[in-house]
C-alpha cells in the first residue's frame, strides 16, 4: 500500500465551533473524507458541532459503535464487540491514505479520555497525526467563569465511574476538582463528595460552552446529569 | 465611568500560533488596545506568540512584572510588590472600556495559572470575559504522540513548587501525571519521581508546541529546564 497521506484527528474543543483551532479548522474545511464516531442512529456531538464546515463534495464516514452503555465495561463482552469494530475502521482509514489525508473529528483534545487513541495504536507507525484542542473540562471551568487553579493549587482529574471509595479519598486530597464521566455515576459522586464535606463548594456544568450551557451548584441538584457534564471544584491558592 | 466595552483575555493556546482558537483570532486581529504581561526588558511569550497578527494601528501595552523570581514568593515582599501592580493594570484597563473592548493576551489557557485572574478578580463585576484556550499541558502531551489518559485513569496536574515529601506522595498515587512550573525545582522532582519508582515513565517536554520543541525522557535529562517545560507520565487505562 503506497501511503500519500496521514490520518489526521482533530480536536474540535468543548462545543462552540468558534473554539475550533485555526489549524483544526484550515483541516477541515479542506477535507476530502471525514470520519467521525457516533452512536448507531445519532447525529453524534462531534458531527453536531462542525455543522456547515465540512466542504460539499467531502465523504462522511460514520463510524457506528456496536455498542455504547448497553455492556458494562467490565463485561469481557464490551472490548469484545469494540475491539474489531477499532481494527475494521483503522484498516479502511489506513487505507483510504492512498488518496490523500483522512480527517477524524474529535470532541474536546483527543489525547484526553478520547476514541481516537483505539485508532491511533492500530494504526501504522507515523501514520497518525493529532490536531490538539480545548478539552471538554476547559470549556466547563470557563463557564463557570472562575480561575480553576491558582499559585500552588493541586488540580486532580477523575472520573465518575471509579469506587465511591475511591472518589472520597481523592476529592478529599485536592484543591482543585474536575470529575468527567459523570451520566448514571452523579448520585454516587454526590454521596463522596458530601463524605469529604466538599459538596457545598461543588459545580455542575451541563454543555459547557454550547447553546444549553448550564451551570449549576451541585448541591441544588437533583438527579441524573447527561453525559457532557462535569463537576468542578475551584482551587484557592495564594494570591497577590 | 460609563463602560461601553469589556476587558477580554483571550487564551493564546500551547505555543503553535495556528493552535489559537477561531475566536481569539477574531479578537486579536480586530483589537484596538492589546496588552499583555511581561518580564521587565523581555519581548514576553505571549507577545511573540502574537507576531503580525496585532493589527498595525492598535496601540499596545505591554504589563511589566516589577518582580519575578528575584524574591521567593513566600516573601511577604513579593506580595507586596505585585498587589500594586495588579491594582493599577486593572484600573487602567477598566477606564479604557470606556472606548472599547480591551484585549488581554494569555498563554495558554487564562484560568489554569494564569496571571489575568489576578486582574479578573480586581475588576468590575461583569467587565471581564475570559476565551478559553489550549493549555500549555495539552500542547506537552500532545507533543509525545501518545494520550495522557485512558478509560478510568486519575490524572494529577501538580506545581514543582511543592514541598519534596508532597511531590512523591502525589506522584506514587497517580495514573497520569503533569507537573507544571519546572525551573528551578527539576531536581527535587526528579529524586521525588525516582523514589516512587516512577522516573522511568517521565518524560520532559520543553517549549510544546513551538519551533524549540524537546521531549526527552526525564531520566536522560541532567541540569535545569527552561519556563516553559513540562513533565509527563501517561496514564494506562483500560483499552478494548
Amino acid at each position: 500500500m503506497s501511503v500519500t497521506g496521514k490520518v489526521i484527528c482533530i480536536g474540535l474543543g468543548p462545543g462552540d465551533p468558534e473554539l475550533m483551532s485555526l489549524r483544526a479548522h484550515r483541516l477541515l474545511t479542506s477535507a476530502r473524507v471525514v470520519a467521525y464516531f457516533r452512536k448507531a442512529g445519532k447525529t453524534g456531538q462531534a458531527r453536531r458541532m462542525v455543522e456547515g464546515l465540512i466542504p460539499g463534495d467531502a465523504e462522511e464516514w460514520p463510524m457506528e459503535y456496536p455498542v455504547t452503555t448497553e455492556i458494562p465495561f467490565q463485561d469481557p463482552a464490551y472490548n469484545a464487540a469494540l475491539a474489531p469494530f477499532y481494527e475494521e475502521w483503522a484498516a479502511r482509514l489506513a487505507a483510504a491514505t492512498a488518496g490523500g489525508n483522512v480527517v477524524v473529528l474529535c470532541e474536546g483534545d483527543p489525547f484526553l479520555y478520547g476514541s481516537f487513541m483505539h485508532l491511533h495504536s492500530r494504526l501504522p507507525e507515523g501514520m497518525a497525526e493529532v490536531v490538539p484542542g480545548i478539552p471538554g473540562m476547559v470549556g466547563c471551568w470557563n463557564a463557570t467563569g472562575r480561575p480553576i487553579t491558582w499559585g500552588d493549587d493541586v488540580l486532580t482529574v477523575l472520573p465518575a465511574t471509579l469506587p465511591e471509595a475511591e472518589l472520597f479519598r481523592r476529592v478529599a486530597d485536592t484543591d482543585a476538582l474536575v470529575v468527567m464521566k459523570i451520566g448514571r455515576n452523579l448520585d454516587r459522586l454526590r454521596r463522596a463528595l458530601a463524605a469529604a464535606g466538599r459538596l457545598e463548594d461543588a459545580w455542575l456544568v451541563e454543555h459547557g460552552t454550547m447553546p444549553a450551557e448550564k451551570v449549576r451548584r451541585l448541591g441544588d441538584v437533583e438527579g441524573e446529569a447527561p453525559y457532557f457534564s462535569i463537576v468542578i471544584i475551584h482551587g484557592r491558592g495564594r494570591r497577590p
